[in-house]
């Protein structure tokens, strides 16, 4: 049994992870950068320890520092939160020569994740689905035809050296093919001088979802299935929910079984997720693994009633999870809310919140390390909280979601909120009809 | 379907019911005294109307003005939370005669059951049990050894103009009841000039166990099982919680059976809940029943997952209730959060709320009405807030109500919150050993 953690994170995660700690009886350890002096983490901790400057490379991100306060106030293991040196192996191992406990996977689970070519690997040897393709340079349009053939149309042509879609093209049947080939390697070499192209299969409508896990130290591994976190700006996630609207139930057992063949294949341990792409079809492939706890993990929490920090603690004092997966009882929404003004381009605003009202009630959650008050600082990511709703079915949870979403006085700094309260309203998002590229179409009014 | 619904009430209770309006899309008013201009629940009301000064009786209890409010307003419905006017057959009668639908049962329902004569009377025909006793003054010392022989010992004798313990004798066997009997009636004569004394079965370490039940107007009932509230001072309920930790399976089957029998006897509509006392040996019987919501009545929405102030407007819009009985899923426990110093014998502090800053993360709900700033107004009862947590077990519900409280900053006015912090921690009650006298004997330190 733990007697303290050190809490190597900022924000909301640390104070999630204070809350279960003081839950379970365990002493929490803060650290807290100069800038992050008067933030709730530091509050509500048993010790506070000053770790350095604001930047992150002086605080967050500096293993000695992190150590040393470790070393000082007789911290028995380390939660690293998500983000900073959550998924670094380095630190993971520094951990362990120190003797103390590192609350996630060891070093050479997140290595073996962490190499996005050793990872791919491992999974098609696993029987994972990955996104076929992107492995070598095209060398003639038969080739690209015989490959296209063998992975099945859609597929994209990409440009070896590209970025911002230059010498990208959608192939949808073998007639296309001959003129995009042409046309993609002729704009590769205009755009970046390297007409090199590579094919990949075409994930049509994707939809992000993952699949989260549980795996102990004796190779037990159950899933608690997914979440699906299609609504996203720019790859940066804004609402999650659990169940998707996407799923079935043959495709949850297949997703799952796929996740826990993932993790399975790399020995587990600790709570983490796998990352997958659906396509319109149901196809699914492995996109990547996150070693950590996510974000967006209160969502499975709420609708499977299960406290995931407390999980994660468990697992890293050597208990054993049971072999039984997890089914979604209930339906949760997640909404980021962001200290950025949604119509100016979601540009951060820091600054101080003079007044703060939460909601409150039945299906309300709130994760937030901010209160009235409070000064965000400019120098870590915008979010200042997630509300959390839960309720019986997915209309009524984005019900009680644009009700609370309606309470939530922030003053003093932009927020998300906005955004959130049209989605929520939005006729598309409430059928559950939407992939990765909604939010490329959705305007704010 | 209703339009817009009037709430009759103010603090907690008339928020709560504006949330449920609001995610069911339906309008809200609301009323307020002149004290009470800036509380919340005005603030999140579509509409809101002054009906007086901040008297009870020149305002929420003020029929014609919230009448007349729900005639300008044009409300097709009122709900009158509890208190005030939630229990008033007269008022049940001329919302009827106005046209405007009472969210809640019909006039004679709540006359049946507010006399407590003509209740006890309709449950003994019903077949429910009721204390026994109580009916006749005694006339002779054989007459008292009979009646306890039959309602089997042991027995209560009472002053009938009896109060404050005076004349007041628990005989244990027959062997007692000669020395009791002639002490009872002298301390009675000389305490009250009447020496008049009754019986009544004595309830041995009375538990306070109520049974929230569900009826629509189709003569369907179901239960949503128990809610413990033993612990009480004075009379008041401080803490709640769901499941019992006293219930067993067979118990929980037999008092949502007789729950069932006491609201079908008058063929109850909406929701409500029967009272009972269970003593030690898990004998029960009806005390009354509230026809109306309770305060108490989250922390069965919270292990049945259901909104039970939802469920009180479909019935009152004509919607059927499922026959099935509800069982807990979960256990959650409420502490009432009251403007009082629990160190000068809960003595009420109104005042302004300097500073707020209410609990969050998972398992943790707050209803409350109050935020930075406000003043809570000396009219009304003392309550500022419900802090509701829920877990898988009874143990990780008080760690989370634990935890939660120690998180929860109100500056400015003494609170409960100590009391509460205290008792979270009690060994007695962690076990469950409890019944109602259990506050008598406790010290804050």
């Amino acid at each position: 049994m733990f007697k303290k953690i050190l809490i190597a994170n900022r924000g909301e995660i640390a104070l999630r992870v204070i809350r279960t700690c003081r839950e379970m009886g365990i002493k929490t350890v803060a650290v807290y950068s100069t800038a992050d002096r008067d933030s709730l983490h530091v509050k509500f901790a048993d010790e506070a320890v000053c770790i350095g400057k604001p930047q992150s490379s002086d605080s967050y991100l500096n293993i000695p520092h992190i150590m040393a306060a470790a070393e000082i106030t007789n911290a028995d293991a380390i939660h690293p939160g998500y983000g900073f040196l959550a998924e670094n192996a380095k630190f993971a191992n520094i951990c362990k020569d120190h003797g103390i406990k590192f609350i996630g996977p060891t070093a050479e689970m997140i290595n073996k994740m962490g190499d996005k070519i050793t990872a791919k690997e491992t999974m098609i040897k696993a029987g994972v689905p990955v996104v076929p393709g992107g492995e070598g340079l095209l060398q003639s349009i038969d080739e690209a035809k015989g490959l296209a053939r063998d992975m099945g149309y859609p597929v994209i042509l990409k440009a070896t050296a590209g970025g911002g879609g230059k010498g990208m093209r959608i192939v949808w049947e073998e007639s296309e093919m001959e003129k995009a080939y042409d046309t993609a390697k002729a704009e590769a070499a205009a755009a970046f001088k390297n007409d090199g192209i590579y094919m990949e299969k075409f994930v049509e409508e994707p939809r992000h979802i993952e699949i989260q896990v549980a795996g102990d130290q004796y190779g037990t591994i159950c899933h608690l299935s997914e979440r699906d976190c299609s609504i996203q700006r720019r790859h940066q996630k804004l609402v999650e929910e659990a169940p998707s609207p996407f799923m079935t139930e043959e495709l949850r057992h297949q997703m799952g079984e796929a996740a826990k063949k993932a993790a399975g294949a790399i020995g587990y341990e600790s709570v983490g997720t796998i990352e997958f792409l659906v396509d319109k079809h149901r196809n699914f492939y492995f996109m990547e693994m996150n070693t950590r706890i996510q974000v967006e993990h209160c969502v499975t929490e709420e609708v499977i009633n299960f406290d995931l920090i407390k999980e994660q603690i468990k697992i890293a004092m050597g208990e054993k999870v049971s072999g039984l997966d997890h089914f979604p009882q209930m339906h949760s929404i997640e909404c980021r809310i962001n200290a950025e003004d949604p119509y100016n381009d979601f540009r951060p605003s820091p600054g101080k919140i003079t007044t703060l009202h939460q909601p409150g009630g039945h299906g309300v959650r709130v994760d937030s390390h901010v209160y009235a008050g409070y000064v965000i600082p400019p120098y870590y990511d915008s979010m200042i909280g997630k509300l959390i709703t839960v309720a019986r079915t997915r209309d009524e949870a984005i019900d009680t979601m644009y009700r609370a979403l309606s309470e939530y006085v922030i003053e003093g700094v932009k927020t998300t909120i906005p955004f959130h309260l049209q989605l929520m309203q939005d006729e598309r998002f409430r059928k559950g009809d939407f992939n990765t590229k909604f939010l490329e179409t959705f305007k704010l009014h």
